[in-house]
């Protein structure tokens, strides 16, 4: 009998990606190979607890809690990162790439915090740091932003980048449902965290948004430099205006290159109802980038879930059997000035709650300093306006005075 | 100094294709290695008349109108085959293989009849044969459902493919023009062809359906089995209409496997406005493939232009370029039987132009004979109805003794 020679992989990990990573290499027998004698094999997974139950059959010799078995065993070619959390994780990656191990991981905290030091580690050492699933889940937007970079310079991403806070925006706007109902009812079905922060304070998105744009832009840019508004703020009261008004309320980010200035911004806006973003509901995530020779691309797919994710991981795997590249070939060198939301500016949607008669006049005031209303109503001790076009840090400015007035409001920008 | 060995191509064609790529390599001088001292530089071009004018300056002496020029030229490793029409394209391409030349093309009628003896031909030959442009122009579909196919099976696409028709229906549909004067537009603007017949009646859509499905199902389905009903009949009343019951008119391409039976039709479909595909306007196209662990992907981008297409063309340069895979691994052994469209329902908007009341009762007695009328209106001699939902085929029946009577008529599957 020939000799098999099979790609043995340790797997970081054993929660809801990694199960998913060790049910799809194993349902298909690790059969990605162009010859049928090998194949790719899970050979140790790192857990915390060797004895807890677990959903999956997984043969007991497999688990370990010592990380140093996966990293001395030299059999090992590929570690699959997917524990989540900064560390250990992050120096159990570098430390795999600097044994001359190929990495994958989902770990968009890390990707976003050191991907500088993590792709010259893989330069360095000749090997593939990969990290698809990190962004959108099941949506190939890593590899495809990859590759239209290659002929193109991107200058704009925009998506919808968190399920959490798109099921909650759905519910809300289909379902009539108001935010702590649907935001506990997403908690119940698994869709969102018992510390919801992450989701709907914009740190899920702000992540995923500093990894795609510092690949398009070439320069590192973490995720703490971007600004991030969440959508804790929204009423029922919104969203029956924005129906009414003819639009959808999404939780966008978005970013923008301007000669070597960025761009960026993750907080609810406004789009028209044409908009094709408009139309991504629940769980979905979508993803525009805009190249200067091809235009406009849009990625669209399940943005979390097990399956996905996993699906993601196994193809960067793929990736790594086929030598179709051995290292994302994105250099991060450029010296790029922050802009913060100086950039972006539309007409703004603003409610103020306004218990009598001077908190209205407070409102009317702060409003007059700024801009001239092109429409404003009044009903039931809520204002709301339509702003003429504003600068966005101008418009967050007037805002800001009246949550310091102890207002309750909310705001978006119009698309 | 160092021997510099650069990639040289051959270049079949000069129309709008064939000269963006031309202009995308020269721009970015061929500068597609990680070595600076490797170039690509297209040698020769192959074109009809060496001595007409042309938009762009490029050297004569790379001119030919002989392809033997190419063909033997052992210098030459890549044919970008970017002509047009059947033949002598499909025996350049052939013929270039055969000679160790890695073959390129945007040339869907081609590849949609003959890419099982193509991709045999390369496999043979151990050269690639690579044909993103071929379908959705600047959309990455053929490598992305590439990628998906190495880990899911792909048993649904669905589709607005072509450019001239959706800018027809997007125009028709919110500027209020009717269907003739859209045409000439499109015509005058340059996004359809004097003669319209292969956009507007389904065969360029059916070609792009035809290379999709069978990479997805692994067979390959000639677009002749595809059924296909063209867009020439709907009128402003009907778009008046939709608009009214909340729908829009789409040219879809959709096909389905289910065990051994594949079902495929381009036709035209009414979405309702909360369908991301309903938001999809003027020359965009967009792809969705569904695949069992990933669920659904859509990709969504420019279907044709200079620019678009040439960046897909010169994408496939460099995955020659790195190696990253050699061939399109899609195996088409499988042995399928044709469903027709049996495997499609839904409810079904049907409007009759009835000039009398003997034209309206017979009208009455075709659909009385296969359905209980759901919705039915009746104003300024058009009948309008909604039925409940129906099979394809049998619903084309109906319509189709509608047609024989000659009752001007229009109707759409509600998707």
């Amino acid at each position: 009998m020939k000799w098999v020679k099979d790609l043995k992989i340790g797997l970081l990990g054993l929660g809801t990606v990694g199960t998913g990573v060790y049910e799809i290499i194993n349902h298909q027998k690790g059969n990605y190979f162009a010859s049928s004698k090998e194949r790719a094999i899970i050979t140790k997974v790192l857990v915390n607890d060797i004895n807890k139950s677990r959903s999956i059959n997984i043969p007991p010799d497999l688990l370990t809690n010592d990380f140093n078995e996966i990293l001395n065993d030299e059999d090992i070619q590929v570690v699959i990162a997917v524990m989540g959390g900064m560390e250990p994780e992050y120096s159990y990656m570098l430390a795999a790439m600097e044994k001359g191990k190929h990495v994958i991981t989902a770990n968009k905290a890390v990707v976003s915090e050191h991907m500088d030091i993590l792709l010259k580690t893989a330069q360095s050492n000749n090997v593939s740091f990969l990290f698809e699933a990190s962004v959108g889940g099941g949506v190939p937007i890593i590899n495809s932003l990859n590759q239209t970079l290659r002929i193109n310079e991107i200058n704009e991403i925009k998506g919808i980048l968190n399920g959490t806070t798109n099921f909650i925006l759905s519910k809300m706007t289909y379902e009539g449902w108001d935010f702590d109902f649907t935001l506990k009812t997403a908690q119940k079905l698994g869709f969102a965290e018992a510390d919801p922060t992450a989701d709907v304070d914009g740190f899920d998105v702000s992540r995923k948004l500093s990894i795609l744009s510092s690949m398009a832009f070439g320069a590192h840019i973490n995720d703490d430099m971007i600004y991030k508004r969440g959508i804790r703020d929204v009423t029922r009261f919104d969203i029956d205006m924005f129906k009414n008004l003819g639009y959808v309320l999404k939780y966008l980010a978005h970013s923008k290159l301007e000669n070597d200035t960025y761009y960026m911004t993750v907080e609810p806006i406004l789009l028209t109802t044409k908009d094709l973003m408009s139309n991504v509901n629940e769980e979905f995530n979508i993803i525009s980038i805009n190249g200067n020779i091809i235009g406009e691309l849009n990625f669209y797919g399940k943005g979390a879930g097990k399956d996905a994710t996993a699906n993601s991981v196994v193809g960067d795997l793929l990736y790594i059997i086929n030598s179709e590249f051995k290292k994302i070939e994105i250099q991060l060198d450029k010296n790029l000035k922050n802009g913060g939301i100086s950039g972006f500016k539309g007409n703004y949607y603003l409610r103020a709650d306004v218990k009598d008669h001077d908190e209205f006049s407070l409102v009317l005031d702060i409003i007059d300093e700024y801009s001239i209303k092109k429409k404003m109503e009044f009903s039931g001790k809520k204002l709301y306006i339509i702003t003429e076009e504003m600068n966005a840090e101008t418009f967050n400015e007037l805002a800001g005075k009246i949550k310091s007035a102890n207002i309750n409001n909310f705001y978006a920008r119009i698309h």
